[in-house]
């Protein structure tokens, strides 16, 4: 596990190291942003104390936001939501059988009171779920929005240009 | 909350108030076998520390099974069974949007390792619940064997009976 | 509709007037945090210019957040985020015949890029809308942090309390 | 980009690049009916304000009929659709989590008021888009109700035909 | 069965009486655009062979466009189209026990060569049909198209004014 | 197509030559029983004009079972029930996006009125129609019964057989 | 349970007295063809003796068809039909949470070497369950065959007729 | 088949040798606790005789846990439990089709009086179904706990060491 500094405002988190494949594509645009984070392996069925612990410290170790992806009878992100009032993002993995609308049930399906934000099922949810974090953060920096400008009119421009591809 | 003894072995709990009316089907069967149950309120997102407590402490305390109902996102058996290891039967209360398929898919899909023993939506899955630690009793309880072997007989009975009525 | 003011931080709008029975328990759950907010009807397919105008300016009108309610083939939060990157969040209201499993879809399921924070269909959904949206003002306002935790006391007594209704 | 002439009655556009594969069906089926067409990525979520400019000016342009096809939360048919009265005609691809059934969902449940034309998932969604566009046109172009009837004929005797292959 | 005259450019046909009172929503609109419609019962299971004629017939006696409505196992709009190429827009009605979902894919999950364009399930979707069908019409009746215009500067109107009530 | 004569008792027929993948199974498992039996593409689609013929005119050739396969908007075996009253029954045909799901909704869902027999999608369900056309002769030729006691004693020692694997 | 009597053709089981408001559809069509038919409450999981006595000595008792209706884990058409080589005709009734999809799958989705005929759920399902065995006997019951051709023909005329409703 | 002795406390079995790829990792699991069972193939649909003869004597055999795993209308659960009091756990294995919501909902959705403790869909669902067939051994056997505390700590650790992969 990597060093934990207050200068990290973000934290990912996965049920499960096989939920990497998926949840890199939100570090990655994270790093993209200059944003810096941590990553984990955090089990909500296999490491509850380290869980629970996780959740209610993140705050005071200076976490801004949690991206929390797992698959399957996903309680990862809405435990974790239980346990801190930091806005909770959840990322559902596709899973093997259903996939991924077991995933996407158990994380959206949240009763009243304690809200998980979640996104899209597999890569594009984690792509998401890091933008959406950084939309969160960019509401007290200023140069963070500017880069959100600067990723939409790249991303438009690609969109664009991908039409070439039509001739 | 009334008094805990060792004498109970089973414990009904829920994740809300609001699935009284279909957890009251499981301690009504649990009464009619005659056994001691204890019932709570255990909110996992509402009452996470309470909940960690509750599954760590029930073995000592002697409970042998545990029944837990939840509607939605429901992680209430799956994180009860993470911090326990009685077995663990998951009710999925009938939820108002998904009729409860959110509540089933979050409750049965545990990953491998900590293990939730599903029964069916709503008050049916209840009863059953109640029928199914009463079997898990009976294995070290030949008394209880027989009232469940009575209460087969009972309800062959009245199955045959209810054919009257076709006339 | 009502006058805009940079003070409003929140903007809850809806794709129907009927959208309102559900999206009136986010109103009041922002009013119980003493957030102010405006709230309108602004309809993907029937007011696009408008929605693409609100879309366009809340940023600079000092929004914050937006909290976007639709149903059935719900576009509303997924175009007004392609238009803003202020955090969107999407409230999938219950539809006639499909019981909003089109509304969750439609909404959460975003291609990578442009990203919407789903919640849970129905009220439950609009309800933690208004939570994830203070939650994510308190990040720069601490008074707010103090108000979300005392919300989550109160909850979590509420749920505890509950449990006496068992007896 | 193709240049845009009036004498292209058909628009062909889809959200992404990626799309292609299922919408160069379309084209290829029009192509065999000797109609004029365009084809374009437009990203509803990428794009807005091209798609509002295109959707607004499609008419003017003499396009007669767009073909819009887009998957997962599929916007581009219904926004295209709330900014012409021109028929629209929608495609769900085929989304790599949920099969379609987003795409489809998204497409087809439209509020009253703004019409799409759903066809089916994938490809044969792609060549029935074709050819309800060139049955739409037919209706004021006698010469193509012929080349419709001789399509008829031709799928007819293949059918007929491939029951050779059972022998 | 009332009288066909040539001048009715639109049929509105549907699988039981029962569905009448989703398709209405249909001829209402119809009828408020001053398009001549015929509505007919026409069962594809019950009454095959009036349904092939009608079909057949359909073209030669002036029909411009066909309006279909059915619910279940929905077969009418699919047959019709195999037996016209008049374009034939499909609504599928609201089922008892599966809420539509099976009238849906009925419909909409043609084979290739045989297009229905397919709109919402229930009424949103009847009334769309006829909209998609003035569209249609309206490619050649300059006139129709002004009326279209006219219909959405209302709903828009509609709209924006319904946003009063949140006051 | 293969010449008709009055012998052959079971009509096997399938909506397009795609799927004769999986009904091949159906006529393998007939002539497993000594079964004459014909097999063709009826697509109802493509070919509504043959359907119908078929349909009607199968009891006077001789035909007491007619089997139809078919996938997506699965019409076939409905249209043809509808066109006899002889045993109809249905195979739900695996589809590419949706599992087979609308073909088997399309083929099982038929109002009152109209009856089809209905299988399970795919091969299993091909190979159960075979059997249950067997099944209906053998009412009334006792020497199709001994076949189908054989059958299943044959199937049970497999099935016995099986389990050696095990070890 | 009424006198069994070699005359009667037609069983109709259901596996629960609170199946018989849907399976009493299938009895009063077989009565309105004369059948002579007889009904049972037979519980697949409550009376499993009595469901395999009756399955192994249906035929000789002179069953030529046999009826059940079932929902939830609908088991009984199934296990009725490993334990008979007669038609066995599946009807999935509507059940509570999941409105007998789960009775459909569990009832359609037979393994192969075991036919259940399966019809839609509920009403329309046991209607046509009655009218299927109808078909069944038929085949060697000239005089049924016409009672059928006279059903379909009044059949087609209150179709036609319903359509005067529309004036 | 291999010998009975009493000493064997759990029997798993599956309704097809197909199933013993998924089977296998109950079995692989309960040897990892030195848990003695047996393994059998045992068909409810062919071959219902041992089915019922092998659930009405596995208790005087010794038996105290079974585990049945059965795909697509998989009845084998249900059934087994209608003729036993014994706890019985049902697998449901990924279908081909329907991906195993047909396993699923046939095993989980039992009618109240016959309980079947249902675990995820595949692999781990085996997996998870022996953990629980110790768990519920466990209470009557201290040293199994020790060994199940022991399994939940080796989890633990490999979870958490996991995380070293993510740097």
């Amino acid at each position: 596990m990597e060093g934990l500094t207050v200068s990290k405002q973000i934290s990912v988190v996965m049920g499960s190291i096989s939920d990497w494949d998926t949840m890199s594509a939100a570090t990655e645009m994270l790093a993209s942003f200059g944003i810096k984070f941590e990553k984990k392996v955090i089990s909500a069925h296999r490491m509850p104390a380290e869980m629970f612990d996780f959740a209610q410290k993140s705050a005071e170790r200076g976490i801004k936001v949690i991206i929390a992806g797992a698959g399957g009878a996903a309680h990862l992100p809405g435990m974790i939501a239980a346990n801190t009032t930091l806005p909770v993002i959840g990322v559902p993995v596709q899973s093997h059988a259903l996939n991924g609308m077991d995933s996407l049930l158990s994380i959206v399906q949240m009763p009243a009171g304690v809200p998980v934000a979640t996104t899209a099922i597999g890569k594009a949810g984690a792509k998401n779920a890091a933008l959406l974090a950084v939309e969160i953060l960019a509401i007290g920096q200023p140069e963070l929005n500017e880069k959100l400008q600067c990723f939409r009119r790249e991303q438009h421009a690609a969109a664009v240009k991908s039409g070439d591809q039509l001739d």
